[in-house]
């Protein structure tokens, strides 16, 4: 495992968490981003991709998705691959899952050490937790074997990113879940090549009934009255592996008594929910859950550890992101301050600074 | 003079000060805006209108005029004309003069009057002060007689607005000046239909070299050489007025020694300065000709009154537009609180809340 050494890790690549990488890249401070979230752009793109957004200054409506690609944009300066390892800065698909300080070394050195699901370790100068609400994390079902730290290879909870192998190709592939993610993801799936499409697509929800958009029903629907799909139902209670298959059925409380169902992959689609996750045990002071902070550098208690957007609190906070900009922008700054205490620290503008001009790349 | 009712004033229609009014808008309180500039966007439009700006969140690059526009166009469903009345609430080219506070009435009611320059008389629940670098006054001409709180009513620092009859039509004009802003003054006048020109146009500046752009320079130069304008050299002294006619001379020291400019109006175009102004008067605790303010409510010393963007300080302030959007956001809601604290404050979403869809004036 390699292990990288950056200036900072952002927790978190929302729309604050990009936007706390292009504040640190002005002031000269590479960043690293990690996101559980196959994508950047946090809630904005997970939960609400398509609303209009009417309060960040000077964009009158943007959607979520619309946002986050302008904020990708204009952090992109600051993220862009390593041109000797080749490694970009943008760990997706990731979650933090350990953070070691080494409380023998002062503040400057990289005495961070994040440690992340898929075994990137980073050491860093400094950490700002750009976490929102949490890690957003898919909801499994609530039985045992499911939220297991080490789960059936055959338990899903995302699509494949475009262009990857449908692992349930040919199988018998289950989709649980009756809201819109669960429709779509039936939808999207049966949209790919034929040679991707599962041999027989089961759809699990615990009624004859769905809580998700009218067309994205009346489509799924279809499907189930022409045959193209099955629909059980059933609330799952527990589920059968074997060590060589991995999870082979799902056992089910239904109206006829208790039923199984076999599967050959299962797909949960149940939702996101935010999840504090291991940032809770790393001494943060917390209150309400919110990580508290002073609104003069936007510091945690832990020097060194700053927090950042929804995930913080101090006194008059709002939680809107355009707050999260703010904070985002003297968090860097302080940190700027605190690991090179001898440069000259004079407010430099993007509109007149050569310096600025070179480090976002203008002629 | 009409006393015109009203929620906040906020002073300064620069970009913080619009976004102000949007916040406030949101809350459901109407904002005037007042701004010494005849348009708003306040440093932006007037000091660097067509310069990149690169960090606003969400903008990877925008002109200081693009920006104001989206601001504007924001803040429009707050800044309708009034009804029964007909008057918007944007005072451009209007300064404010005096404050007064009723301290005999508690937070709430009209206890603030601000008066302008022009005669507007605004009473109003709170006050925000969103002046920047303070009222953006061209600078004049440093004599006697020039900087009277009564101007003589033929000299004039701004070109009229779009659509006005130009009041030097037919007369000798005086354009004092040799930068970008004098010189553009020349073409702009030139380029009005021939009946708003006047019959003589002379600049004044100096010396015989000007400090503008290259493309500036040759146009006037080949103004000057064609004969098209006078070009006289010298430093003003003095200038003679009547009662009636008002300014009728300047008297310059030149190489040649003291001359006379006769003249039916004079326009100094020397470029703009800042100056706190009547600001200074009204008790508010300063620190370095900064407005020391609550950081969790940007409110003042006095209670009621705001400060929020470039004019304000507090522990960690950086003088940035994003920082004063979420300046202007938390002093909206501290406002909000103060005023109406009977109201339930829960923060609602642009995203999702249908009351803030009515107030946006969305179906």
């Amino acid at each position: 495992m390699t292990m990288i050494q950056t200036d900072a890790v952002v927790i978190g690549a929302g729309p604050v968490g990009l936007f706390q990488a292009f504040q640190l890249g002005l002031l000269g401070l590479q960043a690293h981003l990690v996101d559980v979230l196959p994508e950047p752009g946090g809630q904005c793109v997970a939960l609400y991709p398509d609303k209009p957004i009417y309060d960040i200054p000077g964009l009158p409506v943007c959607t979520g998705r619309e946002l986050s690609a302008q904020l990708l944009a204009q952090a992109a300066p600051f993220l862009k691959a390593d041109t000797t390892t080749g490694l970009a800065p943008l760990h997706l698909g990731e979650q933090v899952m350990r953070l070691e300080v080494d409380d023998t070394l002062p503040l400057g050195p990289f005495r961070f050490h994040v440690h992340t699901s898929t075994g990137t370790h980073l050491a860093a100068r400094a950490v700002f937790v750009a976490a929102g609400a949490g890690a957003f994390v898919p909801k499994t079902l609530p039985i045992p074997g499911m939220q297991a730290s080490a789960p059936a290879w055959n338990l899903h909870h995302h699509l494949p990113a475009v262009g990857q192998q449908a692992p349930w190709a040919g199988a018998h592939l289950v989709i649980a879940g009756g809201g819109d993610e669960a429709l779509q993801s039936v939808l999207d799936i049966l949209a790919q090549p034929s040679d991707q499409h599962p041999a027989q697509l089961t759809l699990l929800h615990r009624r004859d009934q769905f809580q998700a958009e009218a067309t994205l029903q009346s489509q799924v629907r279809a499907l189930i009255d022409t045959g193209r799909i099955d629909l059980t139902l059933g609330v799952p209670e527990a589920c059968e592996t074997t060590d060589s298959l991995g999870l082979i059925a799902l056992r089910l409380a239904a109206a006829q008594g208790v039923t199984r169902l076999p599967l050959d992959h299962l797909l949960v689609r149940l939702g996101m929910s935010p999840k504090l996750g291991p940032l809770s045990d790393w001494g943060l002071a917390l209150d309400r859950k919110q990580v508290s902070v002073n609104p003069a550098t936007f510091e945690s208690n832990v020097p060194g550890i700053y927090a950042v957007g929804d995930i913080n609190t101090y006194p008059g906070k709002k939680r809107l992101l355009l707050c999260g900009f703010h904070e985002a922008t003297l968090a860097a700054h302080a940190a700027s301050l605190a690991l090179n205490p001898d440069e000259p620290q004079h407010l430099l503008y993007t509109t007149t600074s050569p310096l600025l001009h070179r480090r976002l790349g203008l002629t």
